[in-house]
């Protein structure tokens, strides 16, 4: 039989974590009754609280993880929707021991501890299926492993995550950081300590994963440069409009002649990319291949039906005996430093010399000034103003950004982001 | 052992159809020779003025498909990137008879003959992929087959042929069709004769497909109305741009309350719609699913390189053993006609009373106007004007039309299109 028969017998679907991603997925489940699987299971801390109605009687609730990993548990996959490294991290292992599939939607486990996870998973005749880790309801794991092996991924960047994108362009529109920020928790957009999101760390997972997933490299995700989004400000929207540009979170990685980068920080964004047109909680990705050249996905990348739609997707692959390609990949290191422009802005106490301070300052790395911008209408004490440089390295930068810093007009420490080029 | 295992001997490959795609496939497999496959026979017709001298001694040239079916000939995948129903359709079926899986890009076999086919596959325990029939090297289709399968998908909609894109985004720039042609026809982007891609029975076929795969629905291609883009002309990119739009050729079908509906056709494109970004020879799909919500695909539909990475990849899953999952689909009918905003553009000698007297045809199917367009400095006895009107049926428009054709002051037939609504 090829392999895309369902077996005889549906597979056993126990699931853990009824919240708002496992609640959709069980109601899929429930409502299209997909060929081959069956919902047995649901475990969740305290579960009396979560139980609804529309789940069949034949599923039994838990509040016990131990009852869908034992052995005589009818569990054959198990859906692991908490997140997190731990507990979640010993429960796939356990499942994966025993020779229980696993589907996850956990982009920080498989981020740091994939190979070793698939590994496992080999040696036990499982499968481990986590479509869902990246950019939820877009299929863009599915995509690149299925549809764009043939090619040679020389780079990948995106939006990776929602609630920075929701914050940034709401920013776009004229809101401030603060209040986004809180208008974003108070949708559920984002987590009371936001610092997973804005500090950049959820979508370094997520980039690490397509590494290895498109640029077959795996780097541990520390080595991945992360800035967070909190320190853009509004003037910054409004100098990014006179450059005819917005600002977005990117994480972008990209194999050089001189090495492999990575980055994960607000850049400012060209308005003609594609990436300034994502708006929201949207989330996009855009791959570069060798042969077939660009490949654009968006859509929504989070919430809790999308996210289900991927979860559900792995779900009746594996239905069909449909597992994921063992596709090769290599240890890698961060080791290239790409020269990109950047744009610098500071904060200063108006006085004669400043501009031919700083350009004597970049000048002094070999850092060329392209243009300056100062938006009238301020104040000589506290005076905001611009600058983007020619492409250097950020280590460079860094340097003249620092001896700037200790000028006696500078109010603050510049803050300065990457402008993205093609 | 899990289905994703490489087999021990690798799977031998004969190709059929050394054109621009096949040579960029066997470029591919002779370069990065993938795990598991092997390429050992080219058949073209007049091989000896096709050889290449980089492909490796061992692979086989030959004139004949038959040394590539022959029961001792050495290969497993036929990959048939030939094209056409005749006789592309007759090696594909007696590939797949003899129990060899078959690979191809061939669009207009998969969409009429498509079940048939899969049938005989899974008849002969043989597999049938066809990822690069639509958008190329765009995975769409292993998108929707591993990563949308979760979700209900009810609308399908895109730009799935890159040569009218080529054309009617030349024309947005000032262009004449018939200049953009031969230029298309000189860039080897358009066919001697166009009539398959700018008749739009091209983008129909690949339609037919996406709606198979992803609505689940499987109708005779003939049966979707299909609008040729000759008859747009460069004044309606003209009233376009004072409506802020542009004009595509969008492929639609859509599950609506009244049945299924599906037609390709030039359509105006508002500015802000995704459809109007693709510009050149790019294809874009957009799927709507009940939980998931849009997902956007672009990049290169076409072209050599791009479409080998589809089919390349296809050769990677099955060396892994990963077929497609047999999603059941049900045959259908176009039943629906959705009230739609439609553009009209007249040709009239002037004189008083025309816009009543269209006004009041219109009226009499109960259709409304909404704008009428005229621009300046045009001759009273030929003058283009345009009207739109609110969403109406094309049945009853076709009406009104054509009473409004037989009216003495129209020199042409007005031509209409869909406004595209979201």
């Amino acid at each position: 039989m090829p392999s895309s028969a369902v077996s005889s017998s549906p597979l056993r679907i126990g699931l853990v974590g009824f919240g708002t991603v496992g609640s959709a997925v069980a109601r899929i489940l429930t409502e299209s009754s997909p060929v081959g699987l069956v919902l047995t299971r649901i475990a969740n801390r305290s579960v009396a609280r979560k139980r609804v109605d529309w789940i069949p009687p034949s599923v039994i609730w838990t509040d016990s993880v131990d009852d869908l990993l034992a052995p005589s548990a009818p569990v054959d996959i198990l859906v692991e929707l908490v997140g997190g490294l731990d507990p979640a991290g010993n429960w796939v292992r356990r499942a994966l021991s025993a020779g229980k599939s696993v589907v996850t939607a956990n982009k920080k486990l498989i981020a740091f501890h994939g190979p070793e996870l698939e590994s496992l998973a080999r040696a036990h005749n499982a499968h481990l299926l986590f479509g869902a880790a990246v950019a939820g309801g877009i299929p863009v794991i599915p995509g690149i492993e299925h549809g764009l092996s043939g090619d040679r991924i020389t780079r990948v960047e995106g939006i990776l995550n929602g609630t920075c994108n929701f914050i940034l362009s709401a920013m776009e529109s004229g809101s401030d950081y603060a209040a986004v920020l809180a208008d974003a928790q108070h949708r559920g957009y984002a987590e009371a300590d936001p610092t997973e999101d804005v500090g950049g760390f959820d979508a370094r997972a997520k980039l690490a994963i397509l590494m290895r997933l498109a640029m077959r490299v795996h780097v541990a995700p520390d080595e991945i440069e992360t800035r967070p989004i909190t320190t853009v400000s509004a003037v910054d929207f409004a100098y990014a409009a006179e450059l005819n540009s917005t600002i977005r979170q990117i994480a972008r990685a990209e194999i050089t002649p001189t090495g492999l980068a990575a980055v994960v920080s607000p850049m400012l964004i060209p308005r003609r990319s594609p990436l300034a047109w994502s708006t929201g909680t949207e989330n996009m990705v855009i791959t570069t291949g060798a042969h077939g050249g660009d490949v654009v996905f968006s859509g929504h990348g989070a919430g809790g039906h999308p996210t289900a739609v991927a979860v559900v997707s792995d779900l009746v692959n594996l239905a069909h005996g449909l597992g994921r390609a063992p596709i090769p990949f290599a240890p890698a290191h961060i080791s290239a430093e790409p020269e990109v422009p950047h744009y610098i802005r500071f904060l200063v106490r108006d006085r004669p010399g400043i501009v031919a301070a700083i350009a004597g300052a970049l000048a002094a790395e070999e850092i060329n000034l392209n243009a300056i911008l100062q938006k009238p209408g301020c104040c000589a004490d506290s005076l905001p103003f611009v600058v983007t440089v020619e492409p250097c390295r950020a280590s460079s930068l860094a340097r003249a950004l620092a001896a700037i810093t200790r000028m006696d007009f500078v109010l603050t420490p510049p803050f300065d982001m990457q402008i993205l080029e093609k």
